[in-house]
């Protein structure tokens, strides 16, 4: 357990990056969180508890990570809302897998071009990470939502 | 001040695994993060400003929490909600009590069978902890919530 | 990087103390986050961008945050709200400007009287810091607010 509080204060400096990147829309930035060949999936809780396996989002690349950046720029070009995620402390899981895993909980809230704030989604990450020589990404991230009725979640990453 | 950092970060980590077990429902395990004999309490912090002691759940033992979460899996059986912790980082508050003393805010958030997500409770845990050889438990847990109507607040822990 | 962890982790502690004398109702204890010349801004993401530089709040010393909390107090003495400020981890944006300079993503939430609870505000601050021989102070907190619909915000410092 001696290096583990390092470890997690490393994980949670990864997720501050990731959720900034996101919520100040430097989306461009994202894909770069994770390896080459990664796994970054958007589920839920019920879909993972009935081993449902369809993620509501997949990608198994970087270049896909990328290409789904480039898409929602095309798409979502009028209207803007502000994301904001509230990301919490990251627990290791460890010992299941090989490399590192960690589970961590978050709220994203969403606020309105009319002001109004809503809960926009709540769930956690389930990560398996990489050390690539101090830089730690994402060989795996599935995103754990309590709700599956996701049909907006698809508007940014989450 | 040089032992802080550690015992802050221990007590984040604490409060990670506490809201983890709750969350993921595993509520059989949430005994086993107090001592056998502790204090588990939900107030408000209008009960507390009145210092109206009488906490909308009391427990005073380990016992008594293990008996708690039996009532509660008998009770809820059908409708399937999710929490979400989220865990802010502690203080420590120390000096005025023997041992480890420290206040955390949390927010708890519930996404209903529907897909809506509401705010389901906000305050703060005023905590007072005993280091086990290593393993750090609640000696006390006061969960101050800053709504005083909490009547379906009893439904899980918090 | 040696450095950051430790860094960070102090500034995570400031946030968790100034977020505790607001949401406790402390105010008082508010301005001594601060150095005696300083800058403290409530503005939004959309004046930001659009280098509006009217900001909703503005304090350029410790003695008009002073100024300002007593007329919070003249002017909110019936209606009792509580607010909850749930703060993320920060980052260290570092390099562009002299001293330490971070940025952290927040949330506030408010409970009324009547048990209701809403999302007050949500958004990040953006800091500039100064090591007073150990004991962090803001040279400069400016909170930019997703929203820039605020005019209730100006209720309590944020």
């Amino acid at each position: 357990m001696s290096a583990a509080p390092d470890m997690l204060f490393r994980i949670a400096a990864l997720n501050a990056e990731y959720a900034a990147a996101i919520d100040d829309d430097r989306l461009e930035d994202w894909p770069a969180f994770f390896l080459d060949t990664c796994i970054y999936k958007i589920t839920s809780a019920d879909n993972l508890r009935e081993r449902n396996e369809a993620g509501i989002v997949y990608a198994d690349s970087r270049a896909m990570l990328a290409d789904r950046v480039l898409a929602l720029r095309r798409a979502n070009i009028y209207e803007r809302q502000m994301y904001r995620h509230i990301v919490g402390t990251p627990r290791l899981t460890g010992a299941q897998a090989p490399g590192i895993t960690a589970e961590t909980p978050f709220l994203v809230v969403r606020t309105m071009r009319d002001g109004r704030i809503d809960l926009f989604a709540a769930g956690r990450y389930r990560d398996r990470l990489h050390d690539d020589a101090g830089t730690l990404r994402f060989r795996e991230r599935v995103v754990i939502c309590d709700s599956s009725h996701f049909d907006t979640l698809v508007a940014i990453p989450l």
